[in-house]
């Protein structure tokens, strides 16, 4: 059955697939994205394309600089090069970011009547991000259940997915990828050597092609 | 063992009061407060003045509106007036706040090295607010013990309190009650109808004194 749905996004290729297949599976959708002054805001750009290719609402909610101590928001640190389950990665933890943009999303389907949140952690983030593993998962979703009068569900439809895989269904569902941003860097081109781009590069070469961003 | 813990607070009688109880108790402070767009935002003057007394420093995160839907947050929607735990006072919840509060405070946390955050829900609350529940503690305490790589804890001293005993402890300990704002309305004076000032007046009245801001 159709769901009415918020979806937490970034415009990364994950979020982006994911959006096309809850969309694709006849959802209700709303989209949300968050500006919170990272470095790679460009992704937000990505997102905007995309849903209005599919025809959706996008709201961009403006936290401004409320959470800190991450390369990813504080220019002055480099982001670190390597693979993204290198130790080095822990630099671009963002303290406590999904449980914050979920609480806000939280919020705003309460607001909506909206029986559900949706955010595509995946498996490829369990190793260095704490709240995309799945005990954060297990345990947003019980404290979902009881923040208002009426439970709201926590849907993570990639958890067990890995980014080779999730470029794979949304190769066949007809994702463009040149339309997603995945870069920590928010420069012009994409870096290739961040942990993030390391991955997503893996991702295409597990499924035989080349990036389009290449 | 002194805590170094993120305060959560607003003006009110039992945000005060926990401020300066655990500040009493010899534990590190820093002192959180929001604001979104909330119609008594006068509440912040009094914490201010509280931190001011204190001599400790006073962070007022904006969060512009990214929760609505309630009384306290749009000027067009009237505070219902009654008893606290009367079904219109439901008007006055806005959807999610205390865990877009708490999430917020604990990314601040996790920059801090900080290994606690605490905030005031006190058994008053437990009929009409779902986020001050005991449930619902239970179960951010959880999440909170798995968000980052080391956990986070929720301290919530007053739980098990109702407002009667929060102001024994207060004029204990010092309080200064005309420095606590409690209405909902955030007008020049108290307007003594809301379900909130009712509350504070009832809390009063069984110490056998009455409101210093009546």
């Amino acid at each position: 059955m159709p769901k009415k749905i918020v979806a937490v996004v970034s415009g990364g290729m994950d979020s982006v697939t994911m959006l096309h297949d809850l969309v694709k599976k006849g959802n209700i959708i709303t989209v949300l994205s968050f500006d919170y002054e990272q470095r790679h805001k460009k992704e937000l750009l990505m997102m905007k394309w995309n849903c209005k290719k599919l025809g959706i609402e996008y709201k961009i909610i403006k936290l401004g600089k409320i959470m800190s101590n991450s390369c990813l928001t504080d220019p002055d640190k480099p982001v670190p090069h390597g693979h993204y389950e290198s130790k080095s990665m822990k630099l671009t933890v963002v303290p406590n970011r999904n449980m914050v943009m979920l609480s806000v999303a939280i919020s705003y389907a309460i607001s909506c009547d909206f029986e559900a949140v949706a955010y595509a952690a995946h498996s490829g983030d369990h190793a260095i991000y704490p709240d995309c593993r799945p005990e954060f998962v297990q345990k947003i979703k019980a404290l979902a259940k009881v923040v208002h009068y009426f439970p709201v569900d926590i849907l993570t439809p990639y958890l067990a997915l890995n980014k080779g895989t999730i470029i794979a269904r949304g190769l066949k569902i007809g994702v463009d990828y040149s339309k997603t941003w995945t870069c920590y860097e928010g420069k012009e081109k994409i870096c290739g050597k961040c942990g993030s781009c390391q991955e997503r590069l893996e991702g295409f070469k597990q499924n035989g092609i080349k990036d389009p961003l290449q």
